[in-house]
């Protein structure tokens, strides 16, 4: 008997008609059956941030990219969510988030929605690996990221990926050839040195951009800064649990109570 | 010389007009300086989403709380961030959030804009705590939770709170004296089952409300589940680290390559 297709949840943050999850979808279909469920509309920098209090509207489009789809008003992890309780009828195999346009190596794990997407999908014990390409550009060339994707999932289908966790992967920005290999990291220890930009409208009124510079102080080379910095691509395992299990015990020693005083 | 007083941040993410925000100044105040720099909104259910490719407003409201304080329209995180790279001239000592109208507990620290204003003061390195009560209402009673702030904080301020971690504190919802005590603790492993129910709008679309249910399957009792079922304090410590330090060797297993064929 023929083993069954695995079911892929495709995804992303850059909104369904990105060119990254386009690449993405052509690469997966040769792995299983693919269902897209992405953002109507580019939510980069949306965390892990879910739909409270407002609606959802999901639409159909399998005409799109010749694959079930639908694109969601929600979030990324919105999709993943709308996708496996009310979308699929099995759970999926895999969830692949991306190709994301820019990068979301380090601190920017926390930021991106890409993959959070991912995260959700360890959240949920399904395996989960989120692609980025070291390129910002909508017309980004995915030719190279389009190779790497198929190694890693092809590992990932056949080794499992362990349970609660998912893959980071981030991809230079150059030619297939310049690419040096493939390194399994520890997230760098950076963040952004922030600056905001006030202007005027045209009404006379204040507003902001934000805009940031990345600030890495962690010269490690098991680091995934130092791997896309020297041309590899970097694969970091992610999981999601919060606690600073090496505070705890300190933090007892405050002894904290309840006030005595009503 | 007199030791110059603390600077204080204090954001939220229920918005600057919440009864969570009011609560937690009217004790700040007696603890430092205070300037408040929170949401124009509820954004709740934001998680670490970050305002990309938009701008930003800010609005002036001294007079709101007799304090410096600023309604901004971004996230959680962008109040953090705006106070600290533009509103604030020195960076301040503590970073406050919440209090929640409602639990930030276990899984939920990924999904709460509470939460992540705190983990990006973790990420700037200043000290920061979220605070949360167990009850969801607008008018929900913070008495009790201001003693548990005070005790909180002073211990805070006067120990320190570890480098590039946070405290995230969720309170029960009873009365003062049925407090048992505060407990510190870890994330407990949880994840939300969620559904999503569809229903028909006046012009005959399908529209989505997302609901869901806590599913806890952790019985540690040093939990916050557990602490706060048994009317404890939860104390969790969070630290912002994605990497999966324990998957890193297996995955180099893999030997993950760049494949040869062009």
């Amino acid at each position: 008997m023929e083993k069954p297709q695995p079911i892929i949840l495709v995804t992303n943050d850059d909104g369904i008609y990105a060119r990254g999850i386009l690449s993405l979808i052509e690469v997966m279909k040769n792995f299983g059956k693919v269902v897209v469920v992405a953002p109507d509309k580019p939510q980069s920098g949306m965390g892990h941030a879910i739909t409270v209090g407002r609606i959802l509207r999901l639409q159909k489009m399998d005409s799109l990219y010749g694959v079930e789809a639908y694109a969601c008003t929600g979030t990324p992890v919105d999709c993943v969510k709308i996708a496996i309780y009310h979308i699929m009828k099995q759970r999926p195999d895999l969830i692949v988030s991306g190709i994301n346009h820019g990068a979301n190596n380090s601190i920017n794990v926390i930021y991106s929605g890409t993959m959070s997407a991912a995260v959700e999908g360890a959240v949920e014990d399904i395996p989960a690996i989120g692609f980025s390409l070291l390129d910002h550009s909508r017309d980004a060339n995915f030719e190279a990221s389009k190779k790497v994707v198929a190694e890693v999932v092809d590992n990932a289908l056949r080794h499992g990926i362990k349970s609660h966790t998912c893959l980071n992967v981030n991809i230079p920005n150059v030619p297939f050839e310049e690419l040096k290999g493939i390194r399994v990291c520890r997230q760098a220890h950076a963040f952004w040195d922030d600056a905001f930009e006030r202007r005027t409208d045209p009404h006379g009124d204040d507003y902001f951009w934000m805009t940031g510079e990345f600030r890495n102080h962690d010269d490690g080379e098991d680091t995934d800064v130092w791997a896309l910095e020297n041309n590899y691509v970097s694969v970091v395992p992610v999981q999601y649990d919060m606690t600073a299990h090496h505070y705890l015990n300190e933090l007892k020693d405050w002894k904290l109570e309840i006030p005595k005083t009503k």
